[in-house]
């Protein structure tokens, strides 16, 4: 995590190596963004060994251990199909396997990740009612049922649990139920929330859920997972729409053989980092790993607020992935995250598409601690000041701290 | 590269670690298949740093110093594009970029991979011509003349370089000869090629490229590469077979914005070692590589030859990547890749499909030396003995020596 930079000074102590200056220094970095999320050193060295071949009994262990570590955090005891890629792969997949041309579907969108379910959808030529939210809203429950109501023939709904985009977390236990008296499947986007926020795939009745390796399962990035249940199955037994790659039933094929592996060629090293990281969250116990995750979502909270920044998302007990705040009138959030960034090692993420510039994003999905939040806070006090931002150093790091020590469960 | 066996067993050395027997072992393992190949330690080691974010500067100079590396492999000024994935899923990203449905295209097929391309275009509703050929032998480019004389109609060739499955190389530069005055875009799968043996993407005029990082390239297995001309970009844009994590032109987009970058969340990890790998490629340079290639192949021909094996794919210089031989008459295959793995710690790949227990395969593509081929030889020597074939213990690994001593190279 300690890498060169070229750019940065915190006054003495870091100076530019840049070559032909004459000057030497080191600027430890701090990965604190929603995904990428920092990655625990015994996870990474795990995935340094030698590559063992994808076809071998070793391979098949690995694998099912894997997949069984899988299906504890998805708590599920539906299939659970790997794919290479990135959340966005897993969700194209329920897309192409679930659907043919034409399907009527309903997608609730609060955000940027809302929006990606909808322009997958227009890809494959589903005919889409979108429920759209301002974002940084939540998706209303009663909207959802009211649109079942009025139509009975949307084979899916697509939604997002923790919209990584504004940091607001979708109410999924109260959609699941109303979904459940209704044909449609329900897809739900858990990308950033799988293993931070609780979601009961099987008690709940989710019928797919989509996530990716590199958010709150502490892994790099590279791996993609649905779990799917049997009326998720039933409906990608009649679906036309192309798909070979992230093809379902040829990943369900390949877990079906008696050396259970995957259709092509998986990235070994990463399933040996994840092998790694589910046992560490094993170990934790999911229970557990929640509720670390809800405290560090609340200090962070009370920090933004003490700095007197607004949050983007609300006050929301549910949110445990990410933290928006609303930049100050008259600083330009991209100057927030890139003077954190090359000033004092600390990344973490802007504002996307239309809240470029207007929001920040405090990551506190996968292996973060209280003091990964104290430093995210610290240094953005640092940056607000010095972008003559009238707060005062150390309020936000002390409500956080507040928030450590009257909690339990540390 | 080392880890614990369960099962294995030579002499007095090797005694079984399951737990309960009171012994102790260690069987040190060697991956020596087409695929994944054995990566470098320094390429490992690169990888398992911890992930930067890929948003940031940072990882913007390790993409555009990946590409450029790959330019230089690729032999092409074309643009090259990165997805997560295995070579798969270049080749999915190519027929679903460049096709709609119902385009006629010809494939000359001759092995496994030559039928990946054909189950790919039938997925996306392609008008599949198939010159096909016995597993074995390699594509006829006259049959490709006369075929494209036929038809004018054709969008586009796919053909194999390296047929992974059966050793044959094919002639692409002949065939890139005869398609350069036909207007069929020509894609050529060189996921085992690339890197081992020559292909001259600009200099013969190949079209698209696609292969993946984890034969040649020394990496782990996660990414997927197509380079694409500008012939092919044309045909991509009428194309209407749905893409989006796959997609070019989403891929070009990224490519081109003032930070160079990947439009999904890339695996940040095998980008890492692939920056190393491809650094180690540019030091011993492409031309050397090709020739370490050219000899590691032909001494391992000589080895199968001197065990009095047959040649599955014939004894052809230009195969690089990997040598077939043929399982010998009453001789189950899949026993001997299993007693080379299991006794001996050796990996090799068996037969794919209906070559399934007839053949053996022997990888050096990618990170290999003279004595990763001496120990494939003396351990496939070893285990024939043991399974009754009559067969001298030695005359294989001294044939490969010779070649080592004669060739100029080393």
């Amino acid at each position: 995590m300690v890498s060169h930079s070229d750019e940065g000074t915190i006054g003495d102590l870091v100076v530019s190596v840049r070559e032909g200056k004459g000057r030497v220094s080191v600027l430890k970095r701090y990965l604190l963004t929603p995904g990428p999320t920092p990655v625990p050193d015994e996870v990474l060295l795990a995935g340094a060994r030698g590559i063992m071949h994808h076809r071998s009994p070793e391979y098949s262990e690995l694998f099912l251990r894997v997949v069984g570590g899988l299906k504890y955090v998805f708590q599920t005891s539906n299939d659970i199909l790997i794919f290479s890629g990135s959340g966005t792969a897993s969700m194209e997949s329920a897309v192409a396997n679930l659907l043919s041309p034409g399907d009527p579907v309903l997608i609730a969108s609060c955000g940027n990740f809302g929006e990606r379910w909808q322009k997958i959808c227009a890809t494959y030529g589903a005919d889409a009612t979108v429920l759209e939210y301002e974002w940084g809203r939540t998706v209303d429950p009663d909207d959802i049922e009211r649109a079942l109501a009025e139509r009975d023939d949307y084979v899916a709904l697509f939604v997002t649990q923790s919209e990584t985009s504004t940091g607001a977390v979708n109410d999924i236990e109260t959609i699941a139920e109303i979904v459940r008296s209704h044909p449609a499947v329900l897809v739900v986007d858990a990308v950033s929330s799988l293993g931070a926020t609780d979601l009961e795939t099987d008690g709940w009745g989710v019928d797919v859920v989509c996530s990716g390796s590199q958010k709150a399962l502490m892994t790099p990035p590279g791996l993609a997972f649905c779990s799917v249940s049997p009326a998720a199955w039933a409906l990608c037994e009649k679906a036309i729409n192309p798909s070979f790659y992230l093809s379902w039933k040829l990943a369900r094929a390949a877990l079906a053989l008696a050396d259970p592996q995957m259709p092509w060629t998986p990235p070994v090293s990463i399933m040996l980092a994840l092998d790694k990281a589910l046992e560490m969250i094993e170990d934790e116990g999911l229970e557990r790993v929640f509720v670390r995750h809800r405290i560090l979502a609340k200090a962070t909270r009370e920090a933004v607020k003490a700095l007197g920044l607004e949050l983007f998302a609300g006050d929301d007990p549910a949110q445990s992935s990410v933290t928006s705040a609303v930049v100050p009138e008259g600083i330009d959030g991209r100057q927030v995250t890139r003077i954190m960034r090359v000033t004092y090692g600390v990344t973490i993420a802007g504002g996307q598409g239309r809240l470029d510039g207007k929001i920040v994003r405090l990551g506190h999905c996968g292996y973060f601690g209280p003091f990964d939040i104290i430093t995210a806070v610290a240094a953005l006090e640092m940056t607000l000041r010095q972008l003559g931002f009238d707060c005062q150093l150390g309020a936000g790091v002390s409500a956080a701290q507040r928030v450590f020590m009257e909690e339990r469960g540390w």
